[in-house]
């Protein structure tokens, strides 16, 4: 069979302050014309549907969407699993109507072990867990890893193997060996979760989410789809799409989604970037993290590059900046009025104030000091 | 056809602070008992089957849990909608699944003139709505009021009227002439959303939803089943239970949900409500508003009738309180230290403290001038 596997849509995450529903909107009709134009025989979703356990009602109505129009409309039989972004319970919503049309979401890890079985394959769908629902689910209290409870839980899996069939499992977990981006929490990356991929040799594919770079997993037969979406700049160079997997064939064909507008970095020297040749080579609508190359102070600089890029969401100095004179914040409290004044001109413009810019500054202080009239 | 009528489950409500899921989970199994010992031939559930739109994970457990074994397991048809409180998007998620198992769960005006037809019954379900939805649904800017805009929702039903049929309308709004209690919002009942229940008169039976009183409404045939549980002290008196309503012959039942725990007000001077012979016949668990008929102050009443009544949900005086001599805030200020000390010992003991209490009082107050130290 021939099934799409994607994970980590993160419907309603925010990309530095940026609402991206419309480009989650346009990725989800992406992803559904592969599923048509592949023909694949299901869709695979390896959890963090949602970007967080409540989310707001216009991500419930686009993630309801999506999956009555794959599952619905188009027929597609979904097979699914919560991430640790998803909130398995309120996830779980519908979830035993569901199966009477082959959509299978599995929230719980008490029914990791029952194969849901579609043409000549048996797929296991093990939800994100914590270490202590599967002590629980598998009553031993000395499990203390993830890898542990994985182990486990494959065992309990593989007694359902049935020969002749493939197995694939659905996971959403960090499995060991693999790259990572910004844009998982780090804290949920690592140490207690990791699981080896020694456990999962046993399956024909494994399809993960949880990282969001395709390439995360160098295995062969083990892979993260990546993320629906860019959502950091440290993916700006990833390739976001979807695998498509023909169990028959054994192949393994990954499918961009093109996003609708790009996140990427510009680097360079103010002067350069905002000469229009420059920043006219990218649309309004690219979401653009600004890696400046001058050391120097530049006045106004943020609103001055979001003429010429209006969808900043970082902008960074690439080589820092030059070493101020009286930059520490005690010495500037000892200062006068007239030498912060000069401190600060030099260091917005770049050089002192001349002397009758000096003299104009005087009087001006002079005439805060008699309450607003000069004399 | 014979269904039952309940609304106003609002599950995740909380009385005083005190979480009511014990006996919201009680109610949902009285009421499952009742639809299978009448052998009813569907549920419906009139609105505000949620407490709030963004319910916690508990909440959606207990809900998911009921909906599915009513439907799912027991196989009653469920004829549901959505109330002021629920957030129709968050509620409708999974509603086109459920469908295949009878399970009607309207949350949009759109499908309102829909009729569900079941053993002979027309059902049209009308979810709460904003005006704003109505005007935009009927195309009609001019429209004001909720009665406007029903009228208007009831002329396009009738057009779906088939002759042979009854007709149920379920819905959830406030019908003029209806009793109100304490724990409807009251910016939400009244004014702008009253339904004249003229306009209803076409329907064999009106099942609603919005006024926690079964009684509220006078109508033979429009009627509110009242809410779940007594959700404020002004329903303590309330029977609250579910409509059993059978179009054959006509008949409509109100079948009681005896609660859990029971929400009452007790009366009576403080002597009195702290005899064991007194607060024994009440249960430590029900939930009880007190009303002193003292008018004197009483040290650390709180504490004390709690020792009788663990779950005092209010305290009231039934008569008022005794006027204090200088209980101004403004005369307070003025008065010395002794005197203040004085006037707090009257208000609270009843009687002005004995010379020595203010010799004793007087060497306290000169130790703490005296930072602390006695002199």
């Amino acid at each position: 069979m021939k099934f799409l596997h994607t994970a980590d849509w993160h419907v309603g995450r925010k990309l530095h302050g940026y609402d991206l529903s419309t480009e989650q909107a346009d990725a989800l009709r992406k992803l559904e014309k592969i599923a048509i134009d592949e023909k694949v025989d299901a869709i695979v979703i390896a959890g963090d549907i949602y970007d967080r356990g409540m989310p707001s009602e216009d991500s419930v109505r686009m993630v309801n969407g999506a999956l009555k129009k794959l599952n619905l409309e188009d027929g597609f039989p979904l097979l699914a699993i919560s991430g640790n972004h998803d909130s398995a319970e309120r996830l779980s919503t519908g979830s035993e109507w569901f199966e009477a049309t082959s959509f299978y979401l599995h929230t719980k890890l008490e029914r990791a072990a029952e194969p849901i079985e579609m043409s000549g394959v048996q797929f296991f769908l093990m939800p994100y867990f914590e270490i202590s629902a599967a002590k629980n689910f598998l009553g031993d209290e000395t499990l203390k890893t993830a890898n542990q409870c994985v182990r486990r839980i494959v065992s309990l899996m593989k007694e359902q193997f049935k020969a002749g069939f493939k197995h694939v499992l659905v996971g959403h977990f960090f499995a060991v060996g693999s790259l990572k981006s910004d844009s998982e929490t780090p804290s949920e990356v690592g140490g207690l979760e990791a699981v080896g991929i020694d456990e999962l040799e046993c399956f024909d594919y494994v399809a993960l989410g949880h990282l969001h770079q395709h390439r995360a997993s160098k295995s062969e037969k083990i892979k993260y789809s990546g993320s629906l979406l860019k959502y950091s700049v440290s993916e700006a160079s990833d390739q976001k799409g979807v695998y498509v997997v023909d169990t028959d064939s054994e192949t393994i064909a990954y499918k961009p989604l093109e996003p609708l507008n790009e996140v990427r970095v510009v680097k360079g020297l103010f002067e350069n970037l905002i000469k229009p040749e420059n920043y006219r080579q990218i649309p309004d609508d690219d979401y653009v993290a600004v890696e400046l190359e001058d050391r120097v102070p530049i006045i106004d600089v943020m609103n001055r590059l979001k003429k010429c890029y209006p969808r900043i969401i970082e902008l960074k100095r690439a080589n820092g900046r030059v070493n101020h004179e009286n930059n520490g914040v005690r010495n500037l409290e000892k200062l006068s009025e007239m030498d912060l004044f000069k401190t600060f001109y030099k260091d917005t413009i770049g050089e002192y104030p001349d002397e009758e810019q000096c003299k104009m500054m005087e009087l001006a202080l002079q005439a805060v000091r008699n309450g607003g009239e000069n004399q």
